[in-house]
């Protein structure tokens, strides 16, 4: 064990202070720090990783604020953002991981983690797929896909589905597993290359430009002239409002994201709640932390469907951690095609 | 069969013409029209009542206006309103049913009904209770508060309970219902008399009045200090929203009714359905036609109960058809303390 392993320079990227409202690179800084590259003595069932890709979800947002009572906790300011994303380990003192594994789970925003509870890692098995899947097709986003898609709507042969953020790192999973399950799958995104890759590359039925409508309401008429039977739901706001006025009768819908609630001060209000109990509409918000028993069921279904091609996957990749802010930042905008990756390492 | 049984005077109570945002009494209107007490030629399979008592009930305002797709169709401007009733057998022409039966179901708000399509209607069996009960307790929302409570809303003993409008005909049994299941209830209502009904006489656990509470969240963090396991919605709009920021995470809402918004030209918004995701809670309309099947069942747990004095019930009764419009609108005021009944013939 050399003396250059005991003080390597660590790249991180740092929140500045509790954003308000919308994100900007500018509340996001990054530094350099040191940092060492073996388990401080006494600090038992740690694991010290290097960072490989790490992952842009929506959900940080709402971390980046100063909430109490939220499902995870706010950041420290002055301290690194922590997020999901692939790493290697370079030492350990928990006796499931050692030198060299690949593991998932939560990390920081920095070339090198020392995690001191890897109790939720996944050690990663099944290698003959691109790494950065961990972050999306294989990870939290697909989880959460899976989970939503069967565990909460129920779908049945034949029934509408309806997935808004259709093309992003969850909605283009859970319109492949809505095809696989016989549905009718529409989806919306925010441009005509979204839409094309919703249509051509991930077969939902049909898929439309929500910026390009005047009312969603006419829009979803058009896509579903008979009503839909299961949404799965990531924007919330006037979206959700028009859905609930063209669901079905028994219609559910998995509450997964709001994506476009989390920049306002004031969220929208939603006006036609009554239609949750005029069509018996079971409406349910989920977390994916209540399902990570089922990631080996999950893992046993997908990697053969995507090994024979049945399912695809598509990653925006940003190069670098000093890419991380505006690969976040861009979420928000709706600039990532595909699932929003940061490639902190190779290998 | 005596030519005075051809063409009795009926007395009606009609809908003058569709009404827009809240109802007023003169939006109906009281005229005697005349009916056979005999079922005409070839009209087989139908029933021609008296009707005994009837029922107001709020969903019948969503009923007096013009919408689209709703769950029950519009009434007829120029007709009679229907609605849930208690009413005796005159003469059948269905193999269910036989003269002098006791039944409760929709019928007309008038003296006597023909009864074209029977198949909704449920045979009175047990007439040891006041009859007037198969408007409320024993009827539809009796059968709503079970359905509801067990089956959306899965009550763990120990858990809390939040009823709104809860002295209404609903509210008043789910609490009971609540409390008999070992859980921890409190009600609101809208005076201070029915306030001490709930406590006194239902034995809600606690109860407040909502009219005089400036601000509904701290109102429901001082009954509810850890937060609602289970709420059983009667009133939508801002209540909803101040509940949704007091659940606890895995939350039930099970959505019965939202009186507050029906006389509402536009409904309020509500702004936090983030609650929804970040709690994972499950919030589902219901309609009890869905739960009909479940009558026999409920009758088997219920009637003993009322037996034995353990569920009481609190009716608000107006005598006479010519006081039902005043009593159906006195239901959006609150002016009813209990189930509001009309009499319209003793037997």
């Amino acid at each position: 064990m050399g003396e250059e392993l005991m003080n390597r320079s660590n790249k991180q990227v740092i929140l500045n202070n509790y954003v308000k409202g919308s994100v900007n690179e500018s509340d996001m800084s990054v530094r350099t720090s040191t940092i060492s590259l073996k388990i401080p003595e006494g600090q038992d069932g740690a694991v010290l990783v290097k960072n490989l890709y790490l992952s842009c979800d929506p959900y940080m947002l709402n971390r980046m604020k100063k909430v109490e009572g939220h499902y995870v906790d706010s950041f420290t300011p002055g301290s690194p953002i922590t997020g999901y994303g692939v790493s290697k380990v370079l030492d350990s003192s928990h006796p499931n991981f050692k030198k060299d594994d690949l593991i998932w789970g939560f990390t920081g925003w920095e070339e090198y983690s020392l995690i001191k509870d890897p109790s939720q890692l996944f050690k990663i098995q099944e290698t003959n797929v691109p790494l950065s899947y961990y972050t999306g097709l294989l990870g939290m986003p697909g989880m959460t896909a899976y989970a939503g898609f069967f565990e909460l709507c129920s779908p049945k042969k034949g029934e509408t589905v309806y997935v808004s953020a259709a093309s992003g790192a969850v909605g283009q999973l859970v319109g492949q597993l809505a095809k696989l399950s016989g549905c009718y799958v529409v989806g919306s995104a925010g441009s005509n290359d979204k839409v094309d890759l919703l249509k051509n590359k991930f077969g939902f039925d049909d898929a439309f430009n929500y910026k390009e409508e005047q009312d969603y309401n006419v829009a979803l008429k058009r896509y579903f002239p008979d009503g839909i039977d299961i949404y799965f739901e990531n924007v919330g706001g006037k979206m959700l409002e028009a859905v609930l006025n063209n669901m079905r009768l028994h219609g559910r819908i998995a509450a997964c994201g709001m994506i476009s609630q989390y920049s306002l001060e004031q969220p929208e209000g939603v006006h036609n709640l009554l239609n949750l109990i005029t069509k018996r509409i079971r409406m349910e918000g989920f977390i994916v932390f209540d399902y990570y028993h089922l990631y080996p069921k999950f893992l046993e279904m997908v990697l053969p469907h995507i090994n024979q091609g049945k399912i695809t996957y598509v990653e925006d990749v940003a190069q670098g951690l000093e890419s991380a802010p505006t690969a976040l930042v861009g979420l928000f905008s709706g600039r990532n095609v595909g699932k929003q990756v940061v490639v902190v390492a190779r290998e």
